[in-house]
């Protein structure tokens, strides 16, 4: 979290102090939530910010997905972990997002039968700890729609040792003050809204996506592109940008940007395009100025990602050696992103059963694309290729075509 | 802004008290700011919560962009206007956006002249109004980066009437206390979180949109139609959709699908889609598949905006009494998205001049709509077409085909 200095004036009563003391900090935890745009990440920063606000050993947050509880658990050492349960009032989160009140529990072996909620011991079991004070307080919308809980655990006792085992955790557990209780309240309805932009943010990019990916389909519908192709490719490309050290953003474009790399075919009459045998060599040539009718089309857009897809639509036919089309250019004059797809693009051929031709064995690619550094292709981006061979295996194994 | 508890417990101590429930505040004002996603609203959310906390008369946004200070005014009955001024130390909102130090001025009439800033009095000379205290704070993004300021002026004595003139104002002006200082330092921080997120969505939007628009029309890449006719009948649709009452998500839906309405014609033949001459009825039935070809390509993806984009497709030609294709769906057996666009595609094809044929006159082209109701439109579509004409004709005259 960005340090903000707390900026409002504090007073000598202990009390009231602590309170302001904890508002300042709720106000600087709601900025640092607004501003991560990261699922994972703020789910981590939301439990980090509650055990440190109110001094718990861990928590989980559960989101209401229909009929259904997702619930991340955030502990001490180990990764973040996703979970479902259907959501019902018998259990404690369950009963907190359907009836939107706090719970605020001193002891959760110690809850009379008589409760329509109980606490469920297994995870106890399983893994040694011992849950005591439990704090599961509602995740209100700015609308006070319930979307969700926050559940705290354990919150623990001032004079405690530094290092714990989970096992000695419940002997230093203490029931969370009410203090602690309206803090988490504060905190949950901080962490609805940041929830639920990030989710909004990652629903308008991945429809994003998909209709890129749509359309850039429909654009090859004529042609024996495939869906997969063009998955596969995209993924190859961005695998290449991770490893040539390109920034997250710089590989978020070219991943998107890549699929509209041969738009430009459909400017390419029937005639030529499907034309079963070889070409002539005039309709050769009609056929390489798909890259430039490509980037015809989409350099009409100001947008950034639009202007990347017409740069690599124009330049991944282009050779690193100068050899390429429609221009000619030569090492470093072809932009870094046509140089990148350019060889995701012939990997993915090569690999793949065309009509024409039967798919090669990845051996023989493999030797082909070293054969072909410094000539067809930058020895930086074979460099980064290889470096990130195992998750372009992964992506080709992934995505493969039933055969 | 949505009521929220204030969920923190209140003390005895009085200045205690009032910063504590000042903090309050914060945290629900940082909730209602974060949760706004429109820009305009979200500005006059600032300055109306700034005015509430340290009961001001007015303010001022100013965000950074490059050189210059793009400034937002709120001002008592007007609406916001959006005004710009080159980036300098010498007028008192750029010296706090360029040193990161807030100003908390008594009186701006009362400045030495050795300061590197002065007041402007241009506005207040136009308008009979007079500034007296004026409180500038630097909005801070969380990585600490300056990125604008807020500025309230005259903070009102607590005893002045209910209702001021704006040339009484400054006889009730006094100095901002330190602790407003300080709120608004906080508040502004919040803001610039909030219109930083709101600023992120507009372009993930527009990126989006661009996209749209551009893959759309490339898929017109063979026929006659224009980017400026999907301009136009996007627009269309979401005149008529909001004239039918629909919602403003159901609008943009609208909006971003309609363009993709015939991106099936990728798939006719060249022979047939370029023939200069009348179809055969081969021919027709042929072409006549291009909507089925669209709804096959846009159905792949499961995004919101691909499914209405798949239905559109589909349906843009089906006639309201049934004599439409490719199904010959009947009233509101065809989707309400497919008449809107059955009668925005239809009208600006009239409209517009064609290689086989000239523009129709407006006043030809309502008659045939109104002779057509019922038969090939949905009465109720061209009743929302008829209430939002101005708007439409607004549209038609400002994207325009150059003859």
């Amino acid at each position: 979290m960005p340090s903000l200095p707390a900026t409002l004036p504090v007073h000598g009563d202990g009390a009231a102090d602590e309170a302001l003391q904890m508002s300042h900090r709720l106000i600087q935890v709601g900025i640092a939530l607004s501003s991560e745009t990261d699922l994972g990440r703020l789910l981590e920063l939301i439990v980090a910010q509650a055990k440190e606000l109110t001094h718990c050993d861990g928590g989980s947050i559960f989101i209401r997905e229909g009929e259904e509880l997702r619930f991340f658990v955030v502990s001490r050492n180990e990764d973040l972990r996703d979970l479902r349960m259907p959501l019902s009032p018998s259990s404690i989160a369950g009963y907190v997002v359907l009836t939107g009140e706090s719970l605020n529990l001193a002891d959760v072996y110690d809850l009379s039968p008589d409760l329509p909620y109980a606490f469920n011991r297994q995870v106890d079991q399983q893994t040694g700890y011992r849950t005591r004070s439990l704090l599961t307080v509602p995740m209100r919308d700015p609308s006070g729609q319930v979307m969700g809980a926050l559940q705290l655990l354990n919150r623990l006792q001032p004079q405690r040792p530094t290092r714990l085992d989970p096992s000695q955790v419940a002997e230093w557990s203490q029931p969370f003050s009410a203090l602690e209780a309206s803090v988490a309240e504060s905190l949950a309805s901080q962490a609805a809204v940041a929830y639920q932009n990030v989710q909004l943010r990652e629903e308008l990019k991945s429809a994003h996506f998909e209709t890129i990916f749509c359309l850039s389909l429909a654009a090859e519908y004529r042609d024996q592109d495939t869906s997969l192709h063009l998955k596969r490719m995209s993924n190859y490309s961005r695998i290449i940008a991770k490893h040539l050290g390109l920034s997250s953003r710089e590989q978020e474009l070219i991943f998107y940007a890549s699929p509209m790399h041969d738009v430009g075919k459909i400017g390419i009459p029937d005639a030529i395009l499907l034309k079963p045998g070889r070409f002539t060599p005039e309709e050769r040539l009609i056929m390489n100025r798909h890259p430039e009718i490509g980037y015809e089309i989409l350099s009409k857009s100001d947008s950034e990602l639009m202007k990347k897809s017409a740069t690599i639509a124009l330049t991944h036919h282009e050779k690193f050696d100068g050899s390429g089309y429609p221009r000619g250019l030569k090492g470093e004059q072809i932009p870094l992103e046509g140089r990148i797809v350019a060889l995701a693009d012939v990997f993915d051929a090569l690999a793949s059963r065309r009509p024409y031709k039967e798919a090669w064995d990845l051996t023989d690619i493999f030797r082909l694309v070293q054969e072909s550094t410094g000539t067809h292709f930058d020895p930086q981006v074979v460099a980064a290729f290889d470096r990130g061979r195992s998750e372009i295996l992964e992506i080709y194994h992934r995505y493969q075509e039933h055969s």
